[in-house]
C-alpha cells in the first residue's frame, strides 16, 4: 500500500516535470523552472496530490548531489583553479553586500542590532544547484562565467559555515571565539585540499583497478559510491553534501573514463534530479502570498524580497577578470540557499527573531529561486 | 544527519555488494550470491553496520522493479506467448506439487487439516527476481527455459492471488466463495490482456511523440514511468507490481527504441538491482539457524525446508517441449516468494499456525533463495 503510494506518486513527480519542463523550454524558458512549477501545483500548496514521504526526500537529496557530481564531471579542476581569485572576490562581495544590506534595512526599520544580524545572515546564502542545473541545461558549464560561479559556490559555502557559527555562537552565548572559527573553516579548507589532491593522485590506479573487474555495472557503482562517500564525509566536516559531489567529480574528470562515467551517470541523472526540483517546489505555500491574509506583514516581505534580490546582485560588482560577464555571475548568485533557513531557524530558537520573519525568509528564498531561471535565461540568449 | 546516514549506508551497500559479487564470480559463482551475502554481513544478523531504513526500502522495491523491467524489454512477448500453454503447466505443478507434499507431511506429523492447509500454502509461492537475475546475468534470457519460467511466473503470481483469497476466506469464514476467486483472478488476467493489448498498440505512438521532444531524458524518464505505473496498477488488481514492471518491458520491447531504453535503463539497474538484492539478506538471520537454541524445532524446520525445495523441484515435471530443459526449469522455481509469508502471516493473525511455523516458512524462503544461483549456475556450465 505504501509502496504503491510512492510508485503513483513518483510517476506523478515524473510526468509533470516532463510536461511542464518541456512547455517552458518551448515558450523559451529553462526546463528546471517547469519543473518549480510542477512541484508547486501538485504539491501541499495547490492540489496536494503529493505529499514529501522520507523516500521521496532521499531521491530528491541523491538527485541534487547527482547533479553536482555530472557538473563536475563536466568541469577542469584547473580552469577552477585559475579563476580561484576570481572566485573567491565574487563570493566574499556575495555574502558581505546581502549582510549589510539585511542589517542596514532593519536597522533603519528600527529594530534590534540582533535581529538585524540574524536577518542578515540569512541574506547571504546561495545555492548552486539551480544555477548549475541552468548552467548544465543551456551547455555553458565551459563558459568563464561558469567556473567563477561555481568557484564562488564552494568558498560561499566554507563561508556559510563560519556564518553559522557566528550566529550560533552570539545566540547561545552572545559572543563567538575566534578559534572556533578558524578550527571550522580550517577543517572545511583542509577536506577540500586533501580530498582532491589524495583523490587526482588515486584516482587513475582507482579507476584502473575498477577497469579489471568482471562483474557488469561496476564502472558507474564505484564512481557514485566515490560520490556519496565524500558527501558524507564533506557533511561530517560542516560543509554541504553537494560541495562533497562535485570535488568527486572535479576529480574523476582527471581521469581517462570521465567520458564513460559522465555517458553512464546521464540517465541516473535525468530521473532523480527533476524529483529534487519539484519537490523544491512542492515546499512553496502560494497561499502565504496573499497579501490580504491577516499577519503576513506582506510589505515588509516584499521590500526584504526586493533588498535582498538587488543585494545579492552585488556579487557581480567583485568581477574583474576579462571574459566574465558581470551580470550572469550576478544572477547566478541569486537563488536561495538551504543555510539561509538554518541561520533562521537558529535565531528562532535562540528566541532572537520571532516566527513570521523565518516565514519571510522561507519566501524571500522561493522569489529568489524562481527569478533566476528565466533571469538566467535572458542573459544569456543576448 | 539522517541523510548522512543514508549517504554511508548506501556507500557500504553497494561497495560491499560489488566486492562480494566480484569475489563470488572469480570462483564461478553468481554475482547475486555475493550481493545475499554481502547482505548478510553487514545486515543486522552479523556486523549489523547498516539497518534497513524507509529509503533503502523504497530504493530495494524499485531496484527491483527495474530489473523485472529490463528483463521484459529483453524479451520477446510473441515467444513468451508461444511458451504459454508450457509456462502454465508449469505454474500449475509448480504450485500444486509443493502444496500436496506441504499438506501431507504435515498431516502425517499428525497436524490439524486446517494447519496442513496454511503450511502447505507457505510451499506454493515463488519469486522471479532471483531467477531472472541469475538468467539475466548468464545471458540466458534468449533460451527457451527462460521464456518457460519467466510465462510461468506470470501465471504463478495470479495463482498465488487466488491461494490468498482461498486462504483468508478459510481463515475468516472457514470458507470461501467461488465468485470471489473468480472476480480476483478474472481482474488480474483482464489487467494483464488489456494492459498488453492496449500497451502494443498505443507504445508506437507514443515512443514516436516522446521523439520529438526537446528536454533532455525525456525517454529515460518516460519509460520509467510507465515501468511505475503499471507497476501501481497492477498492485491495484492485486499482484505483484514486478509483474506490471515486466509487462511495460515486454511492450516497450515492441517499439523501434527498444535499444536506446535498455542502453540507458542498464547504469539505473546497475545502481539499484545491488540494493534489492543486499536487502533481502540483510533480512537473513543467521541465530536462527542455530540448532542447539530452544524452541527453534530445528528439525522440523531442516525436514520442511528440504520437503519444500524437493516439491518445488515438481514443476520440472511438467515439461513437454522440445528445447526446454526440465532441470533450469525446476531449480529456477525454488527461490522464495515474498506472498508465502504473506500466506503465513494471514494463518497467525487467524490463530492457526503457530508463530514458530511462521519463522519457520521464513527460514525456508530464505534457504531456497540461496541455493538457487550457485545451482543453476552449475546447471548451465554443464
Amino acid at each position: 500500500m505504501e509502496f504503491r503510494d510512492l510508485l503513483l506518486g513518483l510517476a506523478l513527480v515524473w510526468v509533470t516535470a516532463k510536461v511542464a519542463g518541456e512547455a517552458l523550454e518551448r515558450i523559451g524558458q529553462t526546463a528546471v523552472l517547469g519543473e518549480l512549477l510542477a512541484g508547486v501545483i501538485i504539491g501541499p500548496g495547490v492540489l496536494g496530490l503529493v505529499h514529501e514521504s522520507q523516500v521521496l526526500h532521499g531521491l530528491a537529496e541523491l538527485g541534487v548531489l547527482i547533479l553536482l557530481f555530472e557538473v563536475g564531471l563536466e568541469s577542469d579542476l584547473g580552469e577552477l583553479l585559475r579563476a580561484g581569485l576570481q572566485a573567491t572576490l565574487v563570493a566574499l562581495v556575495g555574502v558581505a553586500a546581502p549582510f549589510a544590506v539585511g542589517y542596514g534595512v532593519m536597522s533603519w526599520l528600527g529594530h534590534p542590532a540582533l535581529l538585524a544580524v540574524f536577518v542578515g545572515a540569512t541574506f547571504t546564502a546561495t545555492s548552486v544547484g539551480t544555477t548549475a542545473r541552468v548552467l548544465r541545461d543551456l551547455g555553458r558549464l565551459q563558459d568563464a562565467d561558469a567556473k567563477v560561479l561555481l568557484g564562488a559556490t564552494v568558498v560561499d559555502d566554507i563561508l556559510g559555515l563560519i556564518i553559522l557559527a557566528v550566529v550560533t555562537g552570539v545566540a547561545q552565548t552572545g559572543s563567538v571565539s575566534l578559534a572556533t572559527v578558524g578550527l571550522l573553516s580550517g577543517k572545511a579548507v583542509a577536506f577540500l585540499v586533501v580530498a582532491i589532491l589524495i583523490g587526482i593522485r588515486l584516482a587513475p590506479a582507482l579507476v584502473r583497478w575498477i577497469g579489471r573487474m568482471q562483474a557488469r555495472g561496476t564502472l558507474i557503482v564505484y564512481s557514485v559510491v566515490f560520490a556519496v562517500a565524500l558527501a558524507g564525509v564533506a557533511d561530517l566536516m560542516g560543509l554541504a553534501t553537494i560541495i562533497g559531489a562535485f570535488a568527486a567529480g572535479l576529480i574523476l574528470a582527471t581521469t581517462e573514463r570521465r567520458e564513460h562515467i559522465e555517458e553512464r551517470i546521464k540517465p541516473v541523472a535525468d530521473l532523480l534530479v527533476p524529483v529534487f526540483f519539484v519537490t523544491v517546489g512542492m515546499k512553496v505555500q502560494p497561499a502565504m502570498l496573499n497579501p490580504f491574509a491577516e499577519n503576513t506583514q506582506f510589505s515588509l516581505a516584499i521590500l526584504l524580497t526586493a533588498v535582498a534580490v538587488v543585494s545579492k546582485l552585488g556579487a557581480g560588482l567583485a568581477v574583474y577578470q576579462r571574459g566574465v560577464r558581470r551580470w550572469p555571475v550576478a544572477v547566478g548568485m541569486v537563488p536561495r540557499g538551504e543555510v539561509g533557513l538554518t541561520f533562521a531557524g537558529v535565531g528562532l530558537a535562540a528566541g532572537v527573531i520571532a516566527e513570521d520573519l523565518v516565514l519571510n525568509a522561507h519566501r524571500r528564498g522561493d522569489a529568489e529561486t524562481f527569478a533566476a531561471p528565466p533571469w538566467l535565461k535572458t542573459l544569456y540568449r543576448e
